[in-house]
């Protein structure tokens, strides 16, 4: 179901010809009537932002927050590619205004792929009027289906909450992925809200969970996740919760597809002067390679835990800093501390790993998601082709 | 030779037993005569420094920058091992001290390999009085092997300028490796120099050397970088041109041994606003997981260059970027150009890779020294045992 689980959205998924094996690579969600709604995104923070991303951003923009539909890509990401990336974007959003009877402006846009490559846009232009013929409110998980690259299964969710919906699907496997890329999402729902309300709604789940995940440490020059609020359920109110839950379980979906990671992980940072020291000092653990490797090999390594955590460029005292593998305690104060081995290493071995560490500072506390390092994920990323 | 080249100095390294491969594990280096002379150091900016750290820092402020001796064990790295290691460190000294008849705060200690397991004190305290009477004035090459850990070959240099010689070694294979950690490096000369001048030039060198090396982004709690100044030659004057040249090698040497590792990669980074962004800029780029990827498979994907320059936190134009592998430049102004792939491919293939990137918007340029990232890196730090 995903993004058509709330009444008044459609949406179609179908291979187009930008993928060489045949899989689904053009997507469209759309409202049910064509009609714009309140809208909001959020875009990566990568400086080298790709055409995609600016035409959406610049679209939401001349809408004031108002879009009747999302159109994506897989397969190519349409990034550093100038003018004629901008170029073809546009052209992307005005083929489906066309259809849908809206303005260009009411249309997003999202690619996924490789980078550098301009988009082939024969196989777009003649896709995108049959994706228009197959918008259907069963097309949530045709359209999930069409936006994956590396991932191995697609990703949707479904939060009711308070009468109303959120739908969602999401790609992702590395952050920046090998023949692919990016972390996109879309979500849509029928809660009545403004623009204004929905834009800080969205910040604030992404925030909590897209944005505390870190595959690799790579930032796209795509990401985007998207919201569109058709008001269906006639129910106002805040959807930050539902918002948040849908937005939580495509990160966790996302964390657990990584490229060639055996493990997902959750990083806990507690006792950290503030929380965005915590949430630095995780990120810092959560991305080292060697701590990465470790996890891989299931080994309780906790020194390289400490080590990454003196460079975390926090504040840090090795002398009263506990780590903890899956609740038991393996360092306290700095040094090692006897434990039970066996359920160290029964926990290690495990799908889902918890680290904890606490700082020992102060109150802040923040978490990251990410994987353990496998020569999988070298194998994927090596070469594009 | 390397350490023991400058007449003055002697050295020895054996196995005492902290190894239980029986490989040589402890290492000493000092003047001749057991007389201190001006000496320098820098240390690891991990906050959670080791004790053989702290206590060497301690030792160079008490004799206000005199030693005669550098003691050094490889096989553990006496690191979060709290008030014991310090003892155990300093009394390292003492034995060393005891046996040269010099004071223990003119003798040097650093440790490196596994964190957290506090120091095997029998082996190296039955070790250490055998050592003190092995040391030789060809003894720099066993003092070398005696600090390697996952390092394939020993690390030594010479280098003679104006009538003075500097020699050195050096140990390190990841920042922070698996089974063993930490890059280590002890340089002599019998140039005549003070203190003050010394560590003056030192931090020079080593800025422009070893804080130019990125293996995996992981610091160690244990990195130093000492150099002692006999003054044999009788021959005065600076000593930076030397040492830089000598720090540069055995760097160098470092980045060509790193843990599982195919390639040596130069990332040159110019045009940027100044150094310091140049070398930020560089800096991500080298340590990123999919970059490094892709230099495994010898794939050019410049587009993850661009992506990581848009995320290194410095100023960044995309529409001014030009990157180049081996000299041949294939992107301008941020998209593709077109190029002779074949030299790209034959370049990319080789053991030595040069990527540079101009970023347009200045003056600064500045280089880091790093690897491929491969199965094997993987391989070695996957498990401690």
């Amino acid at each position: 179901m995903g993004v058509t689980a709330p009444g008044g959205f459609v949406a179609a998924g179908a291979h187009c010809g930008i993928k060489a094996d045949g899989a689904p690579d053009l997507a469209l969600v759309a409202t049910a009537d064509g009609r714009p709604v309140p809208a909001a995104a959020v875009f990566t923070a990568n400086l080298a932002t790709a055409p995609p991303v600016q035409v959406s951003r610049r679209h939401l923009e001349a809408s004031r927050g108002q879009a009747a539909a999302v159109v994506l890509n897989s397969g190519n990401a349409n990034a550093a590619t100038g003018e004629q990336g901008i170029a073809d974007a546009e052209r992307m959003c005005a083929l489906v205004a066309a259809g849908l009877g809206c303005e260009p402006e009411h249309v997003l846009v999202c690619s996924t792929g490789l980078i550098g490559i301009p988009l082939p846009m024969a196989p777009i232009e003649a896709g995108i009027p049959s994706l228009l013929g197959a918008l259907s409110t069963d097309g949530g998980s045709d359209a999930a289906e069409a936006i994956r690259t590396t991932d191995t299964v697609r990703k949707e969710v479904v939060v009711r909450d308070g009468g109303r919906t959120v739908g969602g699907m999401a790609k992702g496997a590395a952050m920046l992925a090998p023949n692919m890329a990016t972390m996109l999402a879309v979500l849509t729902t029928d809660g009545v809200s403004e623009t204004a309300a929905l834009r800080h709604e969205l910040q604030g789940s992404v925030a909590d969970t897209f944005n505390s995940l870190s595959v690799d440490g790579c930032t796209s020059t795509n990401d985007t996740v998207i919201v569109l609020a058709g008001g269906g359920s006639g129910v106002p109110g805040e959807l930050a919760m539902a918002m948040t839950a849908a937005c939580g379980s495509l990160a966790e979906q996302t964390a657990s597809d990584a490229e060639g990671a055996t493990k997902t992980v959750w990083v806990k940072i507690s006792g950290a002067r503030s929380e965005g020291e915590a949430r630095q000092a995780a990120r810092k653990v959560a991305e080292s390679q060697l701590v990465k490797c470790s996890l891989f090999g299931a080994d309780p390594y906790w020194g390289r835990i400490v080590s990454e955590l003196g460079t975390a460029g926090t504040a840090f005292d090795p002398d009263r800093v506990d780590v903890a593998y899956g609740g038991v305690t393996v360092c306290s104060k700095g040094i090692a501390l006897a434990h039970d081995a066996d359920a160290v290493r029964v926990h290690l071995q495990g799908r889902r790993v918890e680290i904890t560490a606490d700082l020992g500072l102060g109150d802040g506390a923040a978490t990251i998601l990410t994987n353990d390092l496998t020569p999988s994920y070298i194998d994927e990323n090596m070469r594009t082709s």
